[in-house]
């Protein structure tokens, strides 16, 4: 089978052995697959990455022996069932459409995808996952749609890690795909006041297109005053997508009395703020990265009832051979949000 | 009257005019005043504070005018009616004891006690307080036990924040007057597993009297390492009481996955700590330092009916000319939690 596989500063497609299915597995052919943004931190900082780790004693022999043998990412994926490996049950009929979060059971403990040279990722024509965390694709259901799970369940998690009550207000710092994604969400689950801000044009459209009841750019005002000019007095909650340097301190001092931040941007290394102010406003901040195996599911049902407008986050589609431009095109934000990976493509 | 008057790196025993009481205000004798964390971060720190609250662009006038005046500190009081003023409904008699969220009201607003020349604290023989939030202390409730109602509240807002379920466990970092009270009010509240840790050994005794179910000292073992060893496997609320530089981002290295972190320790200046960890292990940070109206009630409730085991807080009281002492001998935490001062003492 041919994947990209990160060699140094770009991706090379190679030809890798088609995967065999072990007990429990099956093996699916990739029809679509979304780089993320987190592929992208990966592509520029592995060995910074692998650094830090080690400095904070995790243990590292993977992640490099990974790295050495090449790289094959990809955790955003929608397959088709080709073949299926000793003990299946088979449910999920061969040639059916599924999404699954991006772990294998081995030895029936979760492995996540792309963390070991034996569990490659979906920039690949086939991958083997695991039969039991399938979920299944509805049949009128685009697949480019379904690509967009992963990210959507991200945001499905951020959004109930905040525990909106009715009358608060959003803010939406930084509308990369998961501030994208945050907006639709919440716009779904009915938040009247979704106030937006990104320091692109083209972003800020997008979150228009998704969702945002207001939407501003940062260098002519502060997302948090436009937000208390749109509901003077709301409880306000900060969704903190960026993950700028120095971002957070900024909200900790912009922020109002009981702010709650829901992280989910990663800045590089460490960040300063001042708990002074922090404690004086009762500020909340939340960290936040994982999705439950039913919030991944509840992305998919909103993407598949439209209830989320998913249409506006795919901004391209490129084969194997073309990963390397997507990953170059990815850093304008005035071009893309979401480029998906279809190999079946050139 | 006589009043402990703030001067510089003493407490000067000073003759102020007796305080007659405004429409909807008495007049109240102070029976006992603790002294607060916060009265000696301000004794030690004051002109620092002005400076960063500057720096922030906060007003601070009223911060000059008070510390010129000679600052008046004391907001953990319980009093006894004196006198009434216009516009007063005298439900609760003259003689009653009362205590009093740290505020007054002025036009309908509440002003916090010693934040101005107009508004002094209760170390002094008498001060004013508004009849509308006097909360009355039963009849057989000692004094210096009512006294405590403050600190104890802010720990039951503490952990009414954290939202313990049944089977987390409780780590408290810092066994101050505050961690020592987060302890009793865990305690009351039935938390099964309540596991403290400090360098002094006479608060880790202390800890123990109030409730702690294991007592770590942090030099011989991690508190979260104690923690895990008690109830392997339990997700963790940690309370940081200490505010030492450094403390928290200690905590996001070592904290369990999905760790609430609790702050009501205030260190000086910024702090740094690495949003990667904070993120992996989907860390929650709640900066608390206030209590509603109800849950001060709460907390002189839980005195009241011993449900919060107080006595061993108090480890001294003095008369206002000890007040300069007093300061001194909170730095030892070997000699002193909780220092009363009661005004009909020398």
């Amino acid at each position: 089978m041919r994947a990209a596989v990160m060699r140094g500063d770009r991706f090379a497609v190679e030809t890798r052995p088609d995967p065999t299915p072990g007990p429990g597995e099956v093996v699916v052919k990739v029809k679509a697959c979304g780089i993320c943004g987190s592929d992208l931190h990966y592509f520029h900082h592995a060995p910074d990455i692998i650094a830090m780790a080690a400095k904070l004693g995790a243990p590292t022999e993977e992640m490099h022996r990974t790295l050495d043998a090449g790289p094959i990412l990809g955790h955003e994926f929608v397959c088709e069932v080709v073949d299926f490996g000793p003990d299946t049950v088979r449910t999920i009929a061969r040639g059916a459409r599924v999404c699954s979060v991006p772990f294998v059971l081995k030895n029936g403990a979760p492995v996540l995808i792309g963390s070991n040279p034996e569990t490659p990722g979906a920039y690949a024509e086939y991958m083997t996952l695991t039969e039991a965390l399938l979920v299944p694709v509805a049949e009128d259901t685009p697949t480019e749609a379904a690509a967009l799970t992963e990210p959507v369940g991200i945001a499905v998690h951020a959004v109930n890690k905040a525990k909106l009550a009715p009358g608060e207000t959003a803010i939406i710092v930084g509308c990369g795909p998961i501030g994208l994604a945050v907006i639709a969400v919440l716009k779904a689950r009915g938040v009247r006041a979704i106030i937006a801000s990104d320091l692109s044009p083209k972003r800020r459209e997008l979150a228009d297109a998704m969702g945002a009841t207001t939407v501003v750019d940062p260098r002519a005002e502060s997302v948090i005053a436009a937000a208390a000019a749109v509901v003077p007095g709301a409880p306000a909650v900060i969704f903190e997508n960026t993950g700028a340097r120095g971002m957070l301190n900024q909200l900790v001092l912009e922020a109002p009395q009981n702010a709650r931040i829901l992280v989910t941007g990663i800045p590089p290394g460490e960040e300063s703020f001042i708990p002074m102010l922090a404690i004086t406003k009762e500020i909340a901040m939340q960290f936040v990265i994982y999705y439950t195996p039913e919030e991944f599911a509840e992305a998919l049902h909103l993407i598949q009832s439209e209830a989320v407008n998913w249409r506006p986050l795919i901004t391209g589609t490129v084969g194997l051979s073309g990963v390397t431009r997507a990953f170059k095109d990815l850093e304008d934000p005035e071009r893309h949000a979401k480029i998906l990976i279809d190999p079946a493509l050139a």
